[in-house]
């Protein structure tokens, strides 16, 4: 299924046809080797004073931690991520070490995932973020109070939109992609009325 | 000069080249046109129920929102940002319309940032972002409440380092990228003691 972005501008192939999938293929696998090399992308995004507040955790299908992740999902969530071929979360540091807030922590963070998204799209496997998990999963990995949970991504090969085996999931898989018109992100000037829009 | 990563696996070409610069190139131009063509990147970033919480304000050299925004870059930072051929910030709305948090607001932004800088890369330009603003670049650009800058963007060619005319900058510019090793940002199971190394 193509879902290749329906751009104002020519853009780079991977940012283009980088989409969201929730129908994972129950039978693809990832090594952890694999991963790593994902990782490797996440490790080399830019952040303030090259701080590197991002972490990951995460679990491949069939270990502890892959339970522990899928059990912390939302329902809504959980119903078709059980197929991906890993679960990972995104943990930014919000606090520094001498206790006050870490500014970029989840900027940047949010931009070591981007790579990682895009890296994953350059080696052909697909990944889906979602904000819909339990504040329990901090406790379920141990994650410190200086830290925090901003997502959790599903990565794995892409299957059939069939498997879903639900009509709303399914249209959604179809449908096409959608964003703002360009005027309403970005200005040349100050604040603009159409960011309201 | 290339500062191209030394990474632990093999990396997608714009994301293991890519680096962000103090050295602009002062004769490097960019039209509205090109600004345009890359925030068409940040525009097709993935967030949370598609809310896309970004928005950019952006100034070329020479127009007033450029020297707006340079006049709000803190010290260190306007000294080498005013050879940049454009500067834009990035806003994240980090509170919804019914005033609640927007809690993936940051994180998204960091996302769309993290677009636009690749597609800068794909491009052919430099970008380097900067934390170090003042608060009174909020006013200056007339940004709501609801929205937090996060970073200021200095988009450009890149330029001789020698032209940063400073020895510790210098240093800066053509020293060799480094980042934590993957253990200390990547695990396979619960919280690594790497990570707080």
């Amino acid at each position: 299924m193509n879902k290749s972005a329906d751009t104002e501008h020519d853009l780079n192939t991977l940012i283009k046809n980088r989409w969201s999938p929730r129908a994972f293929d129950p039978a693809a696998k990832v090594t952890k080797a694999e991963l790593e090399a994902l990782f490797e992308a996440a490790r080399w995004a830019p952040s303030s004073n090259n701080s590197q507040p991002w972490r990951y955790l995460y679990g491949i299908r069939g270990d502890a931690t892959f339970g522990k992740i899928l059990e912390n999902l939302k329902p809504n969530n959980a119903r078709w991520a059980f197929r991906a071929s890993a679960l990972a979360v995104a943990v930014a540091r919000t606090k520094k070490p001498d206790g006050t807030v870490e500014k970029t922590g989840q900027y940047d963070t949010g931009q070591a995932s981007a790579y990682f998204s895009l890296q994953a799209q350059h080696r052909g496997l697909s990944v889906r973020q979602m904000a819909g998990f339990q504040p329990s999963i901090a406790e379920a990995l141990a994650i410190p109070a200086d830290y925090t949970p901003m997502a959790v991504i599903a990565i794995g090969g892409r299957g059939d939109a069939a498997l879903l085996g639900d009509e709303t999931l399914h249209a959604q898989e179809v449908s096409i992609r959608t964003r703002r018109p360009l005027a309403g992100i970005a200005h040349n000037g100050e604040w603009s009325a159409d960011f309201e829009v």
